[in-house]
């Protein structure tokens, strides 16, 4: 037993808010059998990642390890969750177990990738439990924001680990279980070794509110609103979905759903039967023929997304409905750091339109589905484990979420992507780096983080770029002068004549004067064009560009 | 005089939040007589407009008018106001008046353009007036977050205009001149015919503290650190970096200042009289052999700017210190929306030095250089002008404060940039469009926001760059093959090739069977290369790609 160890180690998610994926193993070191929990995506941004699709995190060390691999676990189906198991499965092989209603979006997602949708397999809650290598593993349920997220119960010889996945403790959520205290303290009576534990709203120093109370205030702001309301929140918190069409029915509304997103995932929450009571809704169609005062339009686009129903809406018609003054627009969900600009876009261009706009900024059309920092310490209280390992969050949130349970009295660490940290004695230990980081889905292909292809992205962005063309003849002479074309730049600059004649002039004037050696070397030749064409566009637009060089020998 | 009407005509500023530049007018129809009011800049983003370096408003109009043109008065000295001062005097050619310490920046912006600083000219506050054409204009001092802010009285025949510039009603600012409700009163009791008024806060439904009470609790703060304290904010909100000095000071602590903008607007203050009592500042050389537990660092880079003393400070050592865990970074100014990445990106950074980072989530270390809402109604109620026309803001901001306004029964309108208003009789009436929009400085020159060059930079950003070299021989037949050149793009895609062999295959291809007429036309056959390019790489790489094509002749 001595030399046999529990590890985990997060591949993603610890130190960035996005694309989860921590490893447990258990055994002899560098020959534990592992199991994976969750495999997310993050999404990227203009500033950081232009063009790209999708960010998935970086798995290579699994697979180069995935012969000691046993299985996948999914806590709950949110993207940043389940979003990479189709893109990843591939290289994994194993099989994939979540509860019921994760393991339709995981299928989903594998058929949608020509992966096999069988090999995801759908497991029952707690007591039931699914070995794997010396793992026993079960789904403990928790409250979060969207239906039959789970906690992981990790058995191991070495003890148990509870994995509390993304949640918050509702006792009185709109869908999903409610939040048990004494299932959960039933769960880790006879010991807790490790609680691998959500730090999102570590920094929230208030307890978090229930869903159920939220919704006669939404109520009240929908009941009293002169025309159409239109209510906008991530499609994939179910929960809060729900809960604004529910406060729509009692307000007398009639309830459309719009935006694909917004559809399919309440289409597929009432499939599972895990949205029984959902209010009836009517089609955009239908939606045109009900009086403004009596719609209620549920859409997607929270975050300010170009393409989405809130966006099109707010530029004009969307499904055949266009907003009106008076009417009513609610943001019901926290915009996410980043996407503020987008969001108020939209807010202006409602504004011009004469709709009154609702945001989130007093917190009352809006609860967390994460547990506030009150909430982690009763968790605590109840799982009284012998140590906390905090796990999604940015280095921030770790460390505060660290800091506050030493403060407790129990052990603690913070792992950032690829710290390898052993569990088995009675406080945490850092026993390994292994190299992560992002990979891209880049349209239909995956590349590197550092592979260059989005840093030249960023830096034609911010430079432009000169494209340079020169012919040499058999002889290595200069075939007619260089040529230029120029993209993302002023056509004219301090000298007023045409940038590209300025650059033309300058370039084949050095091929005038330059010497054999340079029109003979292709890397010397592209250099010093390169150069020049920098130098010249400095001079003229007070800007160095991006340049390539393109020298065709006739020879 | 019925044929004469006063006018008001915003040209930057209203619908959005930056790059003041508001137009007044009196006289004949088509002849009024103009003053500028404010000429400022905004800032870009990568989102919008990637590798622009700063964004003034188009003021073509008011070019084309200049004839007209008496002269320009500057409220006060933020880049949003006073930023295109230097850029725009050439094609103005009028005075500049302006208090004294906003006229010495605005004189160094002249001299940095080479214009003649000797345009700008110093005036005193009211009861001074100065006259321009038609117009008596006076600064009315008012409390904002550098000195010598000033609201405009804007005399007319037609009547008395207060444009208020920023302002908040602080009665014990830090620096600047406290509110003075009586001087207002009197001011107004004549009867203002309207008030046109900065709507920035109008969402903040509580009335805006005083600078002076925040002072303690940042005190408190600084004397608990156990180490080195190190607070970021604007450099332009002078009052603030006097807040957070003092605090230091009355902490034990001795200030050193970071950054040059830091460095340069206190000076500029000090040398200007306007800030008397600064705290006593140390060098940075000095500063490192300061004890930890006695030094504090008022630094720029409040924004995440990754060049700024803040980010650099969150990377490794800046002006030869370095930060270590237990010192306090002090983040002290509301994060500007699309900011908040690079502000989070910094906060990460120090947390993984150990260094305890305090936001301003609570409201505690930070006060708004604008008036809220309820200061709002105050001001309105001591001027109690006939109409109030707001600026200073996105539409959504106009239309709220146009709302209160009405509601207390005040005529007002919501006029964006470009709309011209007749303020003349007893109601503002919307009188003429002119065409506004933005340029962009773009390293040294002036580009249009509309020419296509920053699109074309978001498009290499999004879809990366295909170069396609194709030469044709003196019969116009190919030259050899394709060549192709990539740049933000996966080297391989779907066929495992290189993409760019892949490319070349296929142009090569088409070159080979493309006929007499394709081959002798350049429009023609750059289409049908482009399209083909775009094709391979939607099929390789799931993109297609902007695509340049150069096709060289050599006859």
């Amino acid at each position: 037993m001595s030399s046999e160890r529990l590890i985990y180690l997060p591949l993603g998610g610890a130190g960035e808010i996005g694309m989860n994926a921590y490893v447990y193993g258990y055994g002899p070191e560098g020959e534990e059998r592992l199991i994976l929990v969750d495999l997310g995506v993050t999404f990227s941004d203009m500033e950081g990642s232009p063009g790209v699709d999708l960010i998935f995190p970086d798995i290579t060390w699994l697979t180069e390890n995935k012969d000691r691999l046993e299985a996948v676990f999914i806590t709950h189906g949110h993207e940043d969750h389940i979003g990479a198991v189709g893109h990843y499965w591939e290289k994994l092989g194993v099989p994939v177990y979540a509860r019921a209603f994760t393991a339709n979006l995981a299928r989903h997602k594998m058929a949608d990738r020509g992966q096999p949708a069988e090999e995801v397999v759908t497991v029952g809650p707690w007591p039931d439990m699914t070995g794997a290598g010396p793992f026993s593993v079960g789904f403990l349920p928790v409250s979060h924001s969207i239906p039959e997220s789970a906690a992981l119960v990790i058995d191991s010889p070495a003890g148990r680990v509870i994995h509390s996945g993304d949640f918050k403790l509702d006792q009185t959520p709109v869908v999903g279980e409610p939040f048990d205290p004494d299932l959960w303290a039933e769960v880790s009576r006879d010991g807790v070794k490790a609680l691998v534990c959500d730090s999102t709203n570590v920094f929230s120093g208030y307890a978090g509110r229930s869903e159920a109370s939220v919704g006669p205030e939404i109520e009240a702001l929908v009941k009293a609103a002169p025309q159409a309301v239109v209510a906008t929140t991530f499609a994939s918190n179910v929960a809060w979905v729900k809960t604004l069409a529910e406060a729509g029915e009692r307000a007398g509304r009639s309830i459309c759903l719009m935006g694909r997103a917004m559809r399919r995932m309440i289409e597929a929450a009432i499939q599972e039967g895990v949205l029984t009571s959902f209010p009836k809704v009517i089609s955009p169609e239908d939606a045109r023929a009900v009086p403004r005062e009596s719609l209620m339009l549920l859409v997607t686009g929270s975050q300010g997304e170009r393409r989405a129903a809130s966006a099109q809406l707010a530029r004009g018609k969307y499904n055949g409905i266009e907003l009106q003054a008076g009417d009513l627009f609610l943001f019901s969900s926290k915009t996410i750091p980043g996407n503020e600009r987008g969001v108020i876009r939209i807010m202006n261009q409602l504004s011009e339109k004469g709709v009154d706009v609702v945001d989130d900024s007093n917190g009352h059309y809006h609860v967390s589905g994460h547990a506030n920092r009150p909430d982690l310490e009763r968790l605590q209280d109840i799982v009284n484990p012998e140590m906390v390992i905090p796990n999604h969050g940015e280095h921030r949130h770790l460390r505060e979420h660290a800091r506050i349970s030493t403060e407790r009295g129990r052990a603690s660490v913070v792992a950032v992507n690829g710290t390898m940290v052993d569990l088995t004695a009675a406080a945490p230990k850092v026993c390994g780096f292994v190299e992560t980081g992002r990979t891209y889905l880049d349209g239909a292909t995956q590349i590197g983080a550092l592979d260059g292809v989005v840093r030249d992205r960023i830096r034609m962005a911010l430079n432009g770029h000169v494209v340079v063309t020169v012919i040499l003849d058999e002889e290595d002479e200069p075939l007619g002068e260089a040529w230029c074309d120029i993209k993302g730049l002023p056509e004219e600059g301090r000298s007023r004549a045409p940038l590209v004649e300025v650059l033309e002039e300058d370039l084949s004037q050095f091929l005038g004067r330059a010497g054999e050696k340079t029109l003979r070397d292709d890397d010397k030749l592209e250099g010093e064009l390169r150069r020049i064409a920098r130098g010249t566009c400095a001079d003229e637009i007070g800007k160095k560009p991006e340049v390539t060089v393109v020298v065709s020998r006739l020879r």
